[in-house]
């Protein structure tokens, strides 16, 4: 017994026997990097791609430096580099929310900067930039969290570089640390702060005129930064939504084995629906709703709710009691009314002076007479608990915190008063549940594990081939993988808010006329009818179905397969 | 594109590219049974075990046909059966929640009754039974479930057989079947039905004078029913246990990502913290709470609040302002004063006409000044919707609806209150998470689909070996695993409520003198003050983890390993 209990003890720490293992796993690696037994530099040369936003003029103005630098051209890695540089001092960060994989991006880098170059990591994201919180990344380091889950090497953070007192305070951080390049592995708006900290970090950082180099790699399990095939998915996609379709798949099972419950899952995801297309297109449950296709048909909540009874109704008309049903996180932001009613309610209450004070069945009567009749009926139709939340006190922007609405259970008590409407002896017996923080941490999948060692190493490669102001990319993944550059100037538009311009790379909602979305209309209506789910399981690291890619990713490039074939020649 | 189409549609209806792959997943079979590449049916003999309550003479009265024809005797599977039966016809059903490795129970039943003895599945549980709603369960339907989570195949209920008027229906539908046998796959309260449906259907069933044979099969993820060496565990658990232990695992590792929460999870397990004592064996968080030690211990709501804020502010005292607690969702009904709060709330209840007329301030006026000093002061530092729910209206039987308690709010609720009184500066911000439902019907674990296989197995061998009322089990699971046989009437209590009488199956509680508590007891000082935690991942079914066990069993058996090894000779 003292030898299980010595052993369990050594489990500790990220010692559980799956994670020693995982340690151990091979990765492919694509066809450019690869040299013998290691990896090589390669220097960068312009594909046909160029890439330019509506906003290109004022972006060109605002990113002088790096627009003429990199010419908006997508770059692919290519043949060996001819001088590969040494004594590189290049720092890395997470920021924003974690995502599976970004552990391998940091293994990667190192690989490719390798021992004539140092890695320092960033604690705590950006703020820890803003700090100065920099340590040497070593060889047992990326020994230790190869292929691991998390940003719990580093930690992250949301912090903003924008100012001009944090500009020159990286500046200062720069120097201190003899920084040549920045590595920033993050979203869309962490992407954007890669963007501007290039142009910033330009020219003129060191004493001899040298700037620092700035290089974004792409991070969301949302799956809203994307570029067709020059960014097919951001990395952690994959890992988030195998674990959430585990889930459902799960949930689905047991619906059928208790025959008594419908299940409304929401599924985090902020604005876009990618996770719950995903998910949906792996379980294939009764209901999916996808923010994106309300929006663009202009269903009000009273059509959803119809169209959920409806389909409660005529499953149970065969007997079937139990269903599951898929929302995404954002879905009360695109019906257009229920955003129309919140900018309505925002205009009442930034002019109701007192209001606070008032007591709940007071607010909402103010509030009732302040509404037009269309707005007044919308409100008076949601439960009273939706309304308190809605007339709640907004956040320091005037806004109101949407991801705070239950909408699973807004849709369960909407849809229970509508079928009592229909035919009160119809059984909905409902369970809620909320997939969020499971998926954000969980071990990479086979295909982000390669995709972000990949990753990494295409990021060492630009800066080792003197690259600024490029997100790092893998395209051609159904084939043996190409690392590409991004040129970040090109993706940026304009957004004009109170009078102040800001710079932005648009979130990439779901195409309701992209592959994937056409094959999920074509299949739900059987979903919706029939129990024909399936349930996808844990996500496997060897045997014969570890190399999946996400079927939306699969679809939407038009791929032959499901598996993946990265780093094969 | 098509094609890919095609394929994704092939994916319906279970055959998602894992569930078609472990379908064909060889298992091990315990060595009794191994006959060149098929099964062979056994003789069953007793071991030394013998087995009673100290309700056994009243036991012995009640049950007086399965008492002396079994003797209390655990058997033990031998030397192949003499004369194998043929002929005969078997019913098979689930009983109560679905837990993993239920499909493989039928798959074992059937490979043991082979081509010349039928099986027959019931639809729906016990209530198909009541119905007569059985179908010939065919070689294609057990392909196709093989190894695949819940109870789906045939569906489940928890409808309870006691009544002499059930006990007709069920005669009826033997005869009417001419059913020679019925396996019943269920929890404490399901093989309690199994023992009185034994004794009920001991003879004198069919025309010749000729019984039905009764046995059960030891399922339910809250690891409740279990008996030391005699029955390892109940299956199901190991499969639920490691899904929850992956998303904790995920959620450790997202609290040390993004630095900012405190996770408060619960889990599913009803009265015992079996399912919370394994999770946190295997990920390791900061706090777990042990409803049967804070029994033991006799703690106070306050005590409980008192440790964990005390937690909380020595990680802060560390700069760490994140951790995960665990909490079963039995525990409230643990608290001693809780207990005893609750029991005073339904005396006053009971007496108190008009009382759901009453507003909920008035409601709880009223109540304060019925309950004595204690009980007041409890029931006023509860937070208002917990006093609600506690004023609530009672079920049919008067009790109160514990489950729907959000424990883990009220935890949170009350750490908030009491660390705003030690610091109001700590950082505390929180998530909050249920997990139940996703690991009830997942693909089992390895372990789980080759046990509930040879479980499976076993029932069937002893319904050919004539045995009735007994429990199939599996021994000596860190050997080659032998199968044994529980006699069922061994296992009763009776329980004596309101007058009458019940018999009953003890739920097993966690041991707090067990190894695999008091190795809990001995590190979790350690994992309260530091993250050691580990994240042990997705369940595998190929490579180097697949065979892990249930590290509470493997502690609690004095394993010298982690991993079975069932089958081996």
């Amino acid at each position: 017994m003292t030898r299980l209990n010595d052993r369990l003890t050594a489990m500790e720490q990220h010692n559980a026997l799956l994670e020693d293992q995982l340690r151990q796993l091979p990765l492919p690696i694509v066809p450019a990097f690869r040299a013998g037994d290691g990896v090589r530099a390669v220097s960068f040369d312009a594909t046909g791609d160029v890439l330019s936003t509506a906003d290109a003029a004022r972006v060109a103005e605002m990113f002088p430096q790096t627009t003429v630098a990199n010419a908006g051209k997508v770059l692919h890695g290519g043949a060996p580099l001819a001088q590969r540089p040494s004594g590189k001092r290049v720092a890395v960060l997470f920021s924003g929310g974690p995502a599976p994989g970004g552990h391998n991006v940091v293994v990667g880098l190192k690989q490719m900067l390798g021992s004539d170059n140092l890695l320092l990591g960033v604690r705590g994201g950006p703020k820890g930039l803003l700090n100065g919180r920099l340590e040497p990344v070593t060889d047992a380091d990326v020994a230790k969290i190869r292929n691991s889950g998390g940003f719990d090497y580093l930690g992250t953070d949301r912090t903003k570089i924008k100012t001009a007192e944090q500009f020159a305070k990286v500046r200062e951080v720069a120097v201190k640390n003899a920084l040549d390049a920045i590595v920033i592995i993050g979203g869309d708006d962490s992407n954007t702060n890669a963007a501007v900290l290039a142009e910033e970090l330009f020219a003129n950082v060191h004493a001899d005129g040298r700037g620092v180099q700035v290089i974004g790699v792409p991070k969301t399990i949302d799956g809203d930064l994307q570029l067709g095939d020059l960014l097919p998915i951001s990395f952690g996609f994959d890992t988030a939504t195998r674990i959430y379709a585990e889930m459902v798949g799960n949930i689905l099972q047991d619906s059928r084995s208790s025959l008594k419950y419908w299940h409304f899952v929401k599924l985090m995801g902020r604005a876009a629906s990618h996770v719950t297309l995903e998910v949906a297109l792996q379980a294939k449950p009764a209901i999916t709703l996808i923010s994106e296709e309300i929006a663009a048909k202009k269903l009000s909540l009273a059509d959803i709710i119809e169209q959920i009874a409806q389909t409660v109704v005529s499953r149970a008309a065969k007997g079937i009691h139990h269903g599951v049903l898929l929302v995404p996180e954002g879905l009360i932001e695109f019906v257009p009314e229920v955003k129309s009613l919140i900018d309505a309610l925002n205009e009442v209450l930034a002019h109701a002076d007192g209001f606070a004070a008032l007591d709940e069945a007071a607010k909402r009567a103010f509030v009732a007479g302040k509404l037009d009749a269309a707005h007044a009926a919308l409100f008076a139709s949601l439960p009273e608990y939706i309304q308190d939340m809605l007339l709640a006190d907004r956040d320091s922007h005037g806004n109101l915190q949407l991801s705070l609405i239950p909408t699973e259970q807004l849709l369960v008590d909407m849809t229970r008063a509508r079928l009592k409407q229909i035919d009160a002896k119809i059984p909905f017996a409902t369970q809620c549940h909320f997939f969020g923080y499971e998926g954000r941490c969980g071990a990479p999948t086979l295909f982000d594990a390669a995709y972000t060692l990949n990753l990494g190493l295409t990021a060492g490669a630009l800066i080792l081939a003197g690259k600024t102001g490029y997100m790092a990319s893998i395209g051609n993944l159904f084939g043996g993988g190409v690392p590409l550059a991004i040129p970040l100037a090109g993706l940026l538009n304009i957004e004009r808010r109170h009078g102040s311009e800001a710079v932005v790379i648009e979130k990439a909602l779901v195409n309701i006329d992209a592959p994937a979305m056409q094959y999920f209309v074509s299949r739900r209506a059987e979903w919706a009818q029939a129990d024909l789910f399936a349930s996808p399981g844990p996500r496997q690291f060897w045997g014969p179905v570890a190399s999946q890619v996400p079927l939306s990713v699969a679809l939407n490039r038009k791929a032959d397969d499901v598996l993946f074939r990265f780093g094969e020649v």
